[in-house]
């Protein structure tokens, strides 16, 4: 299931804010309109958030109509700018505005054609690459999945968040579809409900055993010993292994430490910043405090109460048994593993 | 505040689900309506249930007609069979109907109008003595609370749990009272809101600095060193001092243990039931699953999907750092500081 993809000059993309009950598909070809999609959460997740914004680059560029290329570079810049705001956690959203800038930097001689040509190219890359990581994160991270096992995951680390088959759950439906029987406790993820509404939505249409619970309920399912292993996403992760992920990761982390569970997070390289050398150096996005205390236009706070509403949290990395990438298992210590696969594979690092 | 009272013949109460957007009050002379009150939640907080329990065998008993004594005892049995079925796991509701029993008991020459007056006043005692514990508990709770401190609390132990004051929440209104500035992070506390509805609606009308948080963003606030102590309630606490309290308590305590920061649980004494040895043995409400999947009527995950959704959880005592009740704050081992409260004072263990 592709969340977004390209056609005929447009960018398709389910709206995430309206599932699980309804299925709807929105097309635009302009920018601004991705770019609030973005800021509303109707497109979301790490890698989903890496292909949108090359995409986006595109639709900025095609609606470029002159031919003076420096012109073209600064208009590029503020396509960027206009994207590189919507969300400031996730990094693959900056990894790949980088790529796409790459292209229009490689060769001075390009026109404007040639260059909207050149990114649309880079673009459906990014897609492709991004899917076929997810095939081999779902391949590797399966491996750690026994048979007769139960998972826990937090938020929506499926499909609908990256270009097809999603990190987390891309392990669990591998895993599933090797013929495994597995069953997956899911957080429902406040305050926004992803865990509900979209990783509910997509393991139960692959036939998988399903058990919701509120976020605070997974301490009481591991203490009974309901929890076999921990698997998440991730938004960024740094050189030393720490871990950016939805708000609650944290919270999973710890119990997961407290009753011997083995924590694993499973994202694709693009999310490895290894500018960055510890998580307290990762900005975390604060949302719009209405997103707790309003629910479906109705109230359940006081009015003037004052809020913290963090969207993620970090994970440090002494908490993290492994993180699956396209690549293998990255395994402790994280400051040699992540830097022998940042050099070996020449991921990029630093934002744009 | 008294969230229940008996005012002419009738109970009145006010309805916690409409709070805290509307502060309505309901009235009934009818033990069914009452019951059912319970059942939904209008009345809740195990001191409330204990209240609202002898109340409620108090209006069952006026709705007796006849004069035949065993007739009466009967139908005595036959309310408190009602008002048991209700809910299994606050203790004080049960410590309440054995005390109303005992009174019918007491004196076999008790005729049936004799019997009817002294169960009232048994009940009004049951509320004065539970109104002047959760003073005696702020009073002991406000002791643990420095000047410039903050703290993190689950659900409502407020005065709309109790009688009036509360019991976690009467330590901070008697801190905050006394002149020490602090500031009160409020787990928002799924499926049912009390943090974010009812918690944090009491403490703002003290006057209180309040913040609202959903519930695994607690783990974060704590790595950011925000929290210096966790004050909860508890529904039941057993002989070896393991606690039930509202489902995600267990997940509080544990992050409090792993950033080193105090854990207390405030109850009243009436909450202690040594006739049990563990928390093992505490049986657990499971909640329909509509109040974790229906939020004001809008569905928040797809049909079919399969809901865990126990109302409380079970800390162990190896991470509770102390016990404040009315008569002081008991301290580890809790086998020995339990057994000699409920020796020393006689409190009543085991259910009716």
């Amino acid at each position: 299931m592709r969340p977004i993809d390209w056609q005929h000059g447009r960018v398709r993309f389910i709206d995430q804010t309206r599932l699980p009950l309804e299925e709807v598909y929105a097309e635009t070809d302009k920018v601004e309109v991705l770019a609030d999609a973005i800021r509303k959460l109707r497109i979301r997740g790490a890698p989903a958030l890496g292909i949108t914004a090359a995409f986006g680059v595109v639709l900025g560029a095609n609606a470029f109509s002159g031919s003076n290329r420096d012109e073209f570079l600064h208009h590029i810049e503020n396509v960027s700018s206009l994207i590189g705001s919507t969300r400031p956690t996730a990094v693959n959203l900056f990894w790949a505005l980088r790529r796409m800038h790459s292209v229009v930097n490689r060769n001075p001689s390009r026109g404007v054609g040639e260059m909207q040509n050149d990114l649309l190219n880079e673009a459906l890359a990014i897609q492709r690459e991004e899917i076929e990581t997810c095939r081999m994160i779902g391949l590797h991270g399966s491996g750690i999945i026994p048979d007769g096992c139960s998972i826990l995951t937090h938020c929506n680390a499926g499909a609908l968040a990256t270009g097809d088959y999603g990190t987390a759950l891309s392990a669990l439906v591998q895993a599933h579809e090797s013929g495994k029987k597995i069953r997956v406790y899911v957080n429902e993820t406040r305050p926004l409900f992803q865990g509900a509404r979209l990783t509910t939505w997509e393991l139960l249409q692959c036939g998988i055993d399903v058990v919701l619970i509120t976020d605070s309920t997974a301490a009481f399912v591991m203490q009974q010993g309901k929890i076999d292993v921990v698997i998440v996403g991730a938004d960024r992760i740094v050189a030393n292994g720490d871990v950016a992920n939805k708000i609650g990761t944290y919270n999973v982390a710890v119990l997961a430490d407290r009753h011997k569970v083995p924590f694993y997070v499973a994202a694709p390289s693009s999310t490895i910043d290894a500018s960055l050398l510890s998580g307290k150096e990762i900005p975390i996005e604060e949302r719009d405090s209405r997103e707790v205390v309003e629910l479906f236009g109705h109230r359940i706070a006081p009015p003037g109460v004052a809020v913290y509403a963090p969207a993620f949290d970090v994970t440090p990395y002494e908490l993290v048994g492994g993180i699956i990438t396209e690549y293998g298992i990255l395994r402790p210590p994280y400051h040699a593993s992540i830097k022998a696969l940042v050099s070996g594979h020449r991921i990029s690092s630093g934002n744009i």
